[in-house]
C-alpha cells in the first residue's frame, strides 16, 4: 500500500459503499474522484435499508453475522457524523425490528433462528402473536408468533444517499458522471482508470466498489461478483388506511421471507425477491404478486395503501456471501464489493476498513474474514 | 346552433373525444383552439383500448349497446382516415375478442350474456375451454368455456392519441397548454372560455369534453359527471415467457371482470379496477393485487412477464352510463362527455355527432338516446 501519506484516489462506483468511502477518504485528506454515470441510482437506490444482522443470521454464516454486528454498532456514530458533515439527516431509524411467523413451518424456522442466536450468545425475545400485535398493531391475525430484536435498525436509503453525496461534495470529492471501463496499470502497479468515454483518470490508488458491475473492472475480480436481482415495492398509507408499523417487520410466510421497512411520511418499503437472471432490472409480474400476497398476510392493512413504485436492483453476490474488502494486489488496487444484501448495513465498517487500508493500518478485526485476497489465494492454489 | 357556417370553436379537453372532435372540426373548416394543460394524459392515456360493445353488453343498457355497435362499425373508416391524415398509424387492431369464464358462476353469467345477445339478434359463438385454448394457447386450464366475438376490436390508445394529435396539428388545430376554468357567456349565449391562467379565449362555439372534469365547466353539467377511478397494468413478455394472446381476452374470474388487450411488441394492457373515490389517481395495493391474481388465472404465462407500469385514470361516469352528447343550451354550447368506460369505442360516433351539431344537422340515430338535454329536461321537471 502507498504508506500513510495521502494522494489521488479514484473511486469506481457511487453506491452506498463508494459514496461512504469517498466521503471518508476525502475527509482524511485524499484527493478523491468518484466515477459513476449516475451515483446513487443502482442497488443502493432500490435497497430496503435494513441494518439487521441478527434477524438475517444464518447458521454457517457466523463471519457475516460478526461483520454485521460490528457495523450496526458503528451505525449511530456514522449517522451522527454524516448528519453533521452533510447538513442533512442520514436517515437512521432506531425503532428496532420484529420478526413474524405465519404457518407452523415458519414458526419452526424462527425457533431454529432463536436457538442459533442463543448458542452464539445473542438471546432474542420470543413473542406470541398477541404480544407482537401489542408492539405493532398493524400485524394481522395470521401471524402466530415471532421475535423482537431492538438492536436491528434501519435507514432510509434515499436520505442516506443524498446525505453521503452532500457530505462528499463538502469534503471535496470530485464527481465525474462517467463509466469506468477498467483499472489501468503501469509497471506492475495501479496508475489510474480507463474510462468508457472521455479522458483516462490518473490515480495513485483505485477503489473498485461498483457492486454487481465490479468483476469487469479488474482481472482479480473476474468471475467473483455476480448480479442477484431483487425487487421491492414502495407503498404509502392512504387516508383512512391503518397506520404502518413503527419497527421494521420481517416475516416468514409459508417459507418465503418478506419485509416491510418504515419510511417517514407513513411509507413502507416492501421486499425483496431474489433471482439470478443476469443483468436484468425488469420488475416481474411474479415478483410483485409474491411480495403483495406475502406482505398482506403479515400487514393486512396495506391493501388500502398506495403502490408508489416497483423497482429492481442488482445485489453484488460473492461466492461465499461475504463481501470482498481489501488490497488483493497489484499495488494501488483496493476493492470493496460483493456486499450482496448487506451494502447499507456494512457501509460504516467498510468505509472504516478502506480508510485503514489507505493509511496502511490493519482493518477492523471483523473485516479479516472478508479479505478480498481469499479468492486470489484459492485461484493460485487451483492453478487458475 | 350557429347554422351551417363555420367559425371559432373552443374544445375544452384533449382526451380522445376532444382530440377526435377537434381534428374533425378543423378538417371541416372550423378555426379550432383546444385547451388542455397536457393533452392525451388523462383517462385516455390509461385506457385499455377495447372497442368491445358486444362483450360489454349489459341487460337494460340496450341504448349503449346500439351506440357502441354503431361506433365500432365506424372504427375501420375512422382509423383509415386518421392513418392518412396523421401520416402515422391509428393503432386499430382487428383480431377480435374472446371472453373466458373460470368458475361455474362465471360460466352461468356468460350464458346469460350470450342469451341476452341472442335475444337482441346478435348471436355469439360459444366455445369450450379446449376450443378457446385452440384459438389462444395463452389461456390457461382454469378457463372452462367462453365466447368468441370477432367484431369486438381494440386500439392502441397511445398510438391513437399520438395520431389524433398529429392529425389535429396538420388540420390547423391550435393547442393551448392551459386549463379552462368555465365557459363564458354573453347575452344569453356562449362567448368563449375563462381560463385558469392567461387570457380568455373567444369562441362562437365551445365544446365541453373534459371527461371527469367536465361538470365544473358549465352549470348545465353540474353534478352530472363523476370520476370513476380505474387502474391498469402494462405488461411485456420477457425472453422465454409464453407468447401473449393475439385477441383481446376478457374474463370473469369468480365474478370479477378482467381483461388483457394486446399491444405491439408482445405487450398487454391488463385492466381494470373500478372505484368511486373522487379525484384520486393513486394506484392501490388491492387494485394491483386483484388484477395480477385474476389475469394469472386466465393467462398463467404472464407470471413471467415484466410489469412495466401501473396507472390509474378517471373515467367520466354519467347518471345512466350513457354519455352526454348534444347542445343542451345555451346557444353555442356543445357537450360530449360522460363516456365512462367507452371513450375509445365511442370516439368516432361522437366526433361525427359533434360535426353534425356544428353543421346544424341531425346527429346519428344511435346518438339520440345520449342527448345531453335529457338531464336538463329532468331538472326543469323536478324544479331544480
Amino acid at each position: 500500500m502507498t504508506s500513510t501519506t495521502t494522494g489521488r484516489l479514484a473511486v469506481l462506483g457511487g453506491g452506498v459503499i463508494g459514496l461512504s468511502s469517498a466521503w471518508r477518504a476525502a475527509s482524511a485528506g485524499w484527493q478523491v474522484t468518484l466515477l459513476d454515470p449516475a451515483p446513487g441510482s443502482g442497488a443502493s437506490w432500490v435497497a430496503g435499508g435494513m441494518l439487521a444482522p441478527v434477524t438475517e443470521a444464518w447458521p454457517g454464516e457466523e463471519d457475516l453475522l460478526a461483520l454485521g454486528v460490528d457495523s450496526v454498532g458503528r451505525w449511530p456514530g456514522f449517522a451522527a457524523e454524516l448528519d453533521a458533515a452533510a447538513g442533512r439527516p442520514a436517515g437512521l431509524r432506531t425503532e428496532g425490528t420484529v420478526v413474524a411467523a405465519t404457518g407452523s413451518g415458519d414458526r419452526a424456522e424462527l425457533d431454529a433462528l432463536a436457538a442459533h442466536l442463543e448458542r452464539l450468545g445473542r438471546p432474542t425475545e420470543r413473542l406470541s402473536g398477541r404480544e407482537l400485535r401489542r408492539l405493532e398493531p398493524a400485524i394481522g391475525p395470521d401471524v402466530r408468533g415471532g421475535l423482537s430484536v431492538p438492536g436491528d435498525l434501519a435507514v432510509d436509503n434515499r436520505m442516506l444517499l443524498a446525505a453521503l453525496r452532500a457530505a462528499g461534495e463538502k469534503a471535496g470529492v470530485t464527481f465525474e458522471a462517467r463509466s469506468a471501463r477498467r483499472v489501468r496499470e503501469d509497471g506492475g502497479r495501479v496508475a489510474g482508470v480507463c474510462c468508457a468515454e472521455g479522458p483516462d483518470v490518473d490515480a495513485d490508488v483505485v477503489l473498485v466498489c461498483a457492486g454487481a458491475y465490479s468483476s469487469a473492472l479488474h482481472p482479480t475480480l473476474e468471475g467473483l461478483i455476480r448480479p442477484v436481482k431483487g425487487e421491492i415495492l414502495r407503498l404509502a398509507r392512504r387516508t383512512g388506511a391503518f397506520p404502518p408499523p413503527r419497527r421494521t417487520v420481517r416475516a416468514l410466510v409459508d417459507g418465503r421471507p418478506v419485509y416491510a421497512v418504515p419510511r417517514d411520511g407513513d411509507g413502507l418499503v416492501v421486499g425483496a425477491t431474489q433471482a439470478e437472471t443476469g443483468f436484468d432490472t425488469e420488475v416481474t409480474v411474479a415478483g410483485v404478486r409474491d411480495l403483495l400476497r406475502d406482505i398482506e398476510r403479515v400487514l393486512p392493512g396495506v391493501a388500502e395503501y398506495a403502490l408508489l413504485e416497483a423497482a429492481a436492483g442488482l445485489r453484488p453476490g460473492s461466492p461465499d456471501n461475504l463481501p470482498l474488502i481489501g488490497a488483493p494486489g497489484p499495488d494501488g488496487l483496493l476493492v470493496a464489493t460483493g456486499h450482496h444484501r448487506n451494502g447499507m448495513l456494512l457501509a460504516p465498517v467498510t468505509a472504516d476498513a478502506v480508510l485503514a487500508l489507505l493509511r496502511g493500518e490493519p482493518v477492523p478485526e471483523s473485516v479479516r474474514a472478508a479479505d478480498a485476497a481469499r479468492f486470489v489465494a484459492a485461484r493460485s492454489g487451483t492453478g487458475r
